[in-house]
């Protein structure tokens, strides 16, 4: 199977490949941990090769079109940040990036900032460009979850402005490294508990860090099982989150792009307040955001 | 110069030892890393010894009184909570530790616990009984900052109520081990930010978690130096506790009872806010809280 492009979602801790092939097919999904900030800059062409060498030909170059964190200052090669309103992704905005294997040509896509209240996105940009060139004319507000979750407001095609939470790694934190890792570890998970506690925290969402350490005492003197405790911390965080975004996503349109599991929980919290909202798979999103990108490139290739 | 007794607050993290002569004089504090969760149970004497060791006499046996983590189920001797409404401590309650040294006798007290809401506390509630010794009749409200911050309501010599808030451990979570620790490093403090970011916290307790990532475009897009984004930090989770504890503190008298610099910024915050607040040592409410239970045992030892 011959693969037209390759696009990039390169983060801060992980990076992940999608082997594009015809009418857009995903030929192959690669995952690495080789993060951006796990790279010194001479690594990164290295780390690209070794995930999807086995798929370049020698006898032509092959479109590699990133996003995300790989972008800035402290990345493969900054991309300056497009200034909101604006398009989410444009081709002019576009840096290619100097590679010496002869059979790829790289570019990173820029992230967007905001100015007062200051901003930045990396990444989620090539999202909602991905669900827009899907779904033209969408206007309302799209959520993206993740380590820090974004809710973005759209118009006419531009982001019109956005808020970030840290949530996501807010979760991982406190599950993982606080005093609270005693009480919610394990795989098992309690969807009631979930919705009871984003029930609570929308009710007070000022009173999250006490809420957090409330899940100790309830380990230590009721002996609540742990996949309980688990759902109720992440149900304090979503809860709290949609309480302060209640006024970017209240009488709008939401679109949730993220990982399938990520996606249900915001929904089913959503849903708690009587809020419907969308899922749209951030995989997808992501491969027909860079799409147009690939294709201007893929001209120039076959011309040359 | 003859030790009378030795007074311990033996955390998860740390333990420190103040070991006490004629008229209650401190004459060493010794402070070490070997918190209880360092230790198995069979290394909590030897700990104990390497620190305090050189001051016992081979003559007569040194009361050792403990409060903190020690008394947990994990810890070195389990020491049951007494449920709130209680006095702070009592000497009925108190565990002794069977210990190999001919030289101590150990004593651990008990922590406080209350239900509904669950909380618990173990260590606070020998600084609030060293306080009530200086201060009879004393009724209001305590506030006790640090990894859990904890306020707690007095009257009548009883711990009424209580709630405990994750506010110390989530700004070391979020300056050392999330990507804010890029951009709130170093020794630096900016006094005028922290006051700002309390009085932005109290105005939008519910948009924490935005909030502090509001701190990374900061440094990203203005620059804003470390000292300013680590008083921030740490101006909007404190802010955020004293929004959530508003209905505890308001209309009562606060004690805080703490190391000098987290006093320090509590005072600050609440002057903020208008209120006015006392600061009180927290090693000398250590001292005098144990200090009734130590002047028991020496009773008892100096009779035998």
């Amino acid at each position: 199977m011959r693969v037209l492009w390759v696009a990039l979602d390169w983060g801060t801790t992980n990076l992940s490949a999608y082997v594009i092939g015809k009418d857009n097919q995903i030929l192959q999904r690669l995952q690495s941990d080789k993060g951006m900030s796990q790279l010194d800059p001479e690594k990164f062409e290295p780390a690209l090769l070794d995930g999807i060498g086995p798929w370049l030909r020698n006898d032509e170059i092959t479109p590699v079109i990133a996003c995300g964190m790989i972008g800035a200052q402290q990345g493969w090669l900054e991309a300056p940040y497009a200034v909101a309103p604006c398009l989410p992704v444009t081709a002019e905005s576009v840096v290619t990036v100097p590679t010496k294997d002869p059979r790829i040509s790289v570019q990173i896509v820029p992230g967007v900032c905001q100015r007062a209240p200051d901003d930045v996105m990396r990444g989620e940009e090539t999202q909602i460009a991905g669900y827009l060139a899907d779904h033209h004319g969408f206007g309302g507000v799209f959520c993206l979850p993740g380590k820090h979750s974004k809710w973005v407001r759209v118009a006419d095609g531009q982001i019109r402005n956005f808020t970030t939470f840290m949530t996501g790694e807010m979760f991982g934190l406190l599950s993982n490294q606080s005093i609270l890792r005693h009480c919610v570890g394990g795989s098992e998970w309690d969807d009631a508990a979930f919705v009871k506690s984003v029930e609570a925290a929308v009710r007070d969402p000022a009173g999250l860090t006490a809420k957090l350490f409330s899940l100790r005492p309830q380990a230590l003197l009721n002996g609540t099982p742990s996949g309980t405790l688990k759902a109720t911390l992440s149900g304090f965080l979503i809860g709290t989150e949609l309480a302060a975004a209640r006024q970017i996503w209240d009488r709008r349109d939401i679109v949730i792009v993220g990982d399938r599991e990520n996606a249900r929980l915001y929904k089913t919290a959503l849903a708690t307040l009587g809020k419907a909202a969308l899922t749209y798979d951030s995989d997808s999103a992501i491969v027909q955001g860079l799409r147009p990108i690939a294709e201007l490139a893929h001209c120039e290739f076959q011309v040359t």
